[in-house]
Parts: C-alpha cells; structure tokens; sequence
C-alpha cells in the first residue's frame, strides 16, 4: 500500500498527477489519500500529523510524504526512511523527526537516484513518487545509507494546534497518554477571554456548544465542541499555541 | 462495490482511513466516494440524499454509510440493511429510514461484532469500515435480525434543500416525479422578497440569471440558476424550507 | 488508464457517479482525477488546462473531459478526438481545440452512439463515461468519422491566468517556451498599483513574499509568491489577462 502525505491541496492537478505515476510504476498497488492539506509549508506541524496517522498503517506501507518549501534548493537532499516497519519517501527538512523518533532501530538513505527529466517544483512527482513505486514494489533504489540517524530537536509533545478538519475540531501535537483526565488545557487569550478546557470522553458527555479536549481515534489530544465548529469558536488554527495544566 | 457516504469532509485523513481499512479487508473490490461532504450531523437531508443518489448503483452495491452526531453513545446502535438487493452499513439513527422505506422488503440486522479496538469517536472506520468489507467479500457478520422494519416518520417529500452543490445548485427532498411541469416552487423570503420558481427542463431553457427549478440526473428537484450559483442568489442552505404550489 | 477533467466539484456525488460508470464498465482500469474543478463554465481556460496537463499521460490514456455549459442543448454534440495518440470524450464545445492543435493528424468522430436512458444534464455519467469505458477496453463506439478538423481559433498562448491552486499560485496559458527569461509580465492595475514580474526559476531565488513567474512543472508560465498567496496578493482569478513585455 502506498499513502500520500502533502500539503499540494485536493484541488488542481498535482495528486492526480502523482497517481498517474504511481499506477503505471507499481500497478496494483492500492494508493491512499491520507492527507493532502497538511498546513502549507509547515514542516513541523506536518511531522507531528504523520507520526500520529502513520500509526494505524501496516507495516510494509510507503509513505510517500511532501511537505517541501524548499524543494529546488541544493540544500535539501532527498531521502527515504526505515522506521517500525514502514517505509518513507520525502525531503530531509524534519518532516519525518518525529517518525523517526518513534523507533530506535530507525535508518534512512539519502537518495542517489534521478530521473532522466526533474522539475524544479514538483519532486513529488518526479522523484519522490517513482522511489515509493519502487519500494512498494520490492524493488532496489540506488541510495547512500546513513551512518547518524535523522536530527530530532522536537519534543515528544507539541503544545499546539496541528490541524483543524472539516468539523472544525482541532488536533493538537500532544500525545493523548500525557495527559491525565484531570489536566486542562489553557487557550491563548481572545477578545479577552482566555478559555479554559477540560477533559470529555466524548461528545455526548458535554453540552450542545461547549468546548473541550479529547483523546481522538489516533492517540492525539483533539478539541472540540458539541455539535459546533472548535476551529472558529476558539479561534484556533495551525500553530496555535497551547498551555497544558495539570491539577495536583 | 462499496459506496462511502458520510459527513466527514474530504478533507484531512477520515476518508483515506476507512479506505485503507477497506483496501485490507476486502482487496480488489473498488471503493467509490459518492458523498465526503453529507450536511454534517444532518440525518434528515443526508437520508433523503442516500436514497436518492444509492438507486443509480447496481444490486450487491454496499453501502457504508455515516452521519453520526450520536458516535459513542450507548443509545445508538450499529446495524446493516438489506433493501432493494443492496447493502448499507451504519449506525441506527434514521440515516436509512428513506431507504427502508423504498422497499417493503426491506430487513435489517444489528451489528453484534465488535472490532478488538474501537475508538469512541471513529466507528466509521473501526466497526462499519470493517462489516462493510466482510459483506462486499460475501462473508458472515454476527448480527441479529431484526424482526420490525426500521421506523420510518419521514414522508416520501421532504419540501426543504438537502444539498448545495460545487455549482450552487440546490437539491431538494423533492421526488421530481411529485411535481407537476406546472407546479411552481415558493422560496423564503428573502430581502422582502419572496421568490417564485417555475420548470425549465435544462439550463439552456431560460435566460442567463434566472433561478428555476429542473428534474436532476437522479430524480430529484433541484433549484438552479443558468451560469449562476442559485445557493447564494436565492440565500439556500440545507434545512431551508420549501413550499409546493400546484397550479389549478 | 482513464482521467478525469472536469468543472464537477470534488464535492457532491457527481465524480463518484461517473467512477462508479467507469469500474462496471472499464474493470481494472485505473482512473485518475486530474482535474475536477476546472474553472466552472469556463471552456476557453480549460482548452488550454487539458492541452497542458495531458502532455504528461502515456499514449493510450483515455481522457473523460466535461466543461459543458450548454449540456442538454441540441446545438452541442457529443465527439471523441484522437490526438498525440491519446483519446478525448467529451463536448465539441471548443474543450478539445487546443489538443486537437497540438497534433497535424489530430481526427475526431460525432458519437452516435445513445444511451439507453440519458439524463437532460449529467452527460459525463450517462453518455462521455461509458464512451470512455469502451474506448479504454479497446472497443467499438458507433461513432462517424469527421472529414475536417476541430476548430481552432485560439492561439498558441492564452495571455491570461487560467487556474489558481491550492497554493495560490495562478497558472497561465502562456507556454513556458514562449518567454525568454529577461520577459516581464505585467498584471492589470489594481489599487493603483500595476505589478511588473520578473522570471525567477524557483521560489528559493526570490525574497519571502516577492511575486515572480516561473516556468512550472508542465510547461506554462506561473505566477507565484514566494511562502504567499498570488491568487490573493495580486488579485488575480480565470480569466485575468496579462500583458508580456519582452525587453529588447
């Protein structure tokens, strides 16, 4: 199975287009749009989304995973990563840290291959979607391994806002196990309220219109609020910072 | 063939989730997304739209189904239906009350299985995803029949918007074979005015900026406006209410 | 393999609809989503889209292309074209004219082939898909063989911005070839301001927030910002026309 990871948008050409690449270099393999709006541009946020929702693949998946505001720089090399089973494909500016940080055994190669013709911006298709076809296919990729693992200056939990989805609920970069059903987290401040949430199995368990944070089905500390849109209410977005309180 | 039908947006990693599910359980069966973008938690327009938009798929068509604002609550039961030589798969809360009603036939199951891990809050992809890949492959489910139909308050007509589309069209609850070529469709006021909707078989039959009403691809009446988004012109959402008037 | 052009929306059932069509009918078949929001009713920047996204698919490739205003009207008919030894279904509405130019030995035939039960507007599902189908699995289509070429009264470059994607950034339908490197584009006046962009081959060349054109990865002239948004930034959307300056 071969998962996509982007922030190329739903929109346009550019998803199809890695598809059509990915069909005719490893026909047969199932191709799944994970996300393709991770926030634009934001590496870091986009490492702690893939961490969490590259969990529940099986091993054996290729990722093959861009989020690349470099991409045409010689300063960033492209790479492919070994970690719990799982493979992925992508550039070396820290979006896959926090995958790697999650197994000790973790190794990555920098990738030697290129194709006969590369764009300039677009190596998701060019290059990074041809390297996951072929490690989905079992097949050799002509790549340096790496003596060091990958650099990994983030911390397990990130206190903030990664993503907001279509209901408008917030996934936060902190692992659901930190916290306890009796911590609360802080909001920054708006329009002079700074709000308060607290813990709820789920939505049933708060009122119609009321705010609070949840362990969501991917072990991520999510906010939320009954049958409203978390996003707006709180004014939250991508790189909101949070502050986590804990009763003693 | 399984047909996802939910509120879960197109965006972010829902969608790509359940498929990935589905790609495992029941390999090779093709899986089509009909509709991402439901009116969320609405369980009314999205049982109208159901059953409009699943009598186009073919016999042995499995449905997997998901509007559910009650996930996680005991209350809510998950099921599967047999109608109309089709499967559908969710949760018991009215979502297939329009379907049940198509088919006098019609019978349905309570889902006794459960998945060895089930999040409280993704039922779509960690119980109905997995019934829906077992019945696509012709496999068993621990479920108990039930012996009354599914109830079933809901008319044949429901005179209301149940969908704006990509181009601003408005879908109604509206059979199209319930109106007659001069019955004329009575917007809400809006702005002091409200708006009187003849028939025009297509588009081209009225002039550029004229909101009508037409008899969709799939049976439905549906609000329009030639080269114009009739959603924002006439100020229509989902749950807005409509009046029939049939000429004497 | 199949691709999908279309003005349709990813959102709602119509893209399903027609893939649903196209696995009964094309069993195995991938099928790619290229474009499904194509500027809405807009042939003219689609033209010249399709001519630009194509190029990249393999002979062979079946293209199922719909932006069709006038669907339903007598006057429009129904063709398929084979160019560049790749095929295109769809209207003869002018979508197919700069494809068509691209190739000397470009043919194209009326369809004559009906469906037993065709829709007023939904020929993409009814009538183009099923067509496609047939084409992709190498069969027949009752169809006749046109003596002229398709018309073509477009030239080679559309000075005009024809798409804006997720980025923002604002595709044109300028080939890339056509512009020399010290070219200038000049944008239309806005607030004053009429916005002169120099050619830069990639984000990294210019400052965080500066404007520029590139040649993008298939083959057009694109206008961008770097880490912004050009679509908002300089005002432009389908249609905006551009002027190149070429300094002597």
């Amino acid at each position: 199975m071969i998962v996509l990871f982007s922030d190329f948008g739903l929109h346009g050409p550019y998803i199809g287009q890695v598809k059509a690449v990915l069909y005719q270099q490893a026909p047969g393999q199932p191709v799944i749009d994970l996300f393709s709006d991770a926030p634009v541009f934001d590496i870091r946020c986009s490492a702690y989304l893939l961490a969490a929702y590259a969990d529940s693949f099986p091993a054996g998946t290729v990722f093959c995973a861009v989020v690349d505001p470099g991409v045409g720089s010689d300063a960033r090399q492209p790479i492919f990563l070994h970690a719990r089973g799982q493979w992925f494909v992508g550039p070396d500016n820290g979006l896959f840290s926090r995958v790697a940080a999650a197994d000790p055994q973790a190794r990555y190669w920098r990738i030697d291959w290129r194709p006969e013709v590369c764009s300039d911006t677009f190596h998701g298709r060019d290059l990074f979607a041809p390297v996951a076809a072929r490690l989905a296919c079992g097949e050799q990729v002509p790549a340096t391994l790496q003596s060091q693992g990958l650099d990994n200056d983030w911390p397990l939990d990130y206190p903030a806002v990664i993503y907001i989805d279509h209901f408008g609920n917030a996934m936060t970069g902190i692992q659901a196990t930190s916290l306890r059903d009796d911590s609360v987290l802080l909001l920054p401040e708006t329009d002079g309220i700074a709000r308060r949430l607290n813990y709820a199995r789920t939505y049933q368990d708060v009122s119609v219109g009321q705010a609070f944070w949840y362990r969501n089905a991917n072990g991520l500390v999510e906010i939320a609020v009954n049958q409203g849109h978390a996003g707006r209410l709180c004014e939250l977005k991508p790189g909101t910072a949070l502050v986590i309180q804990s009763v003693v």
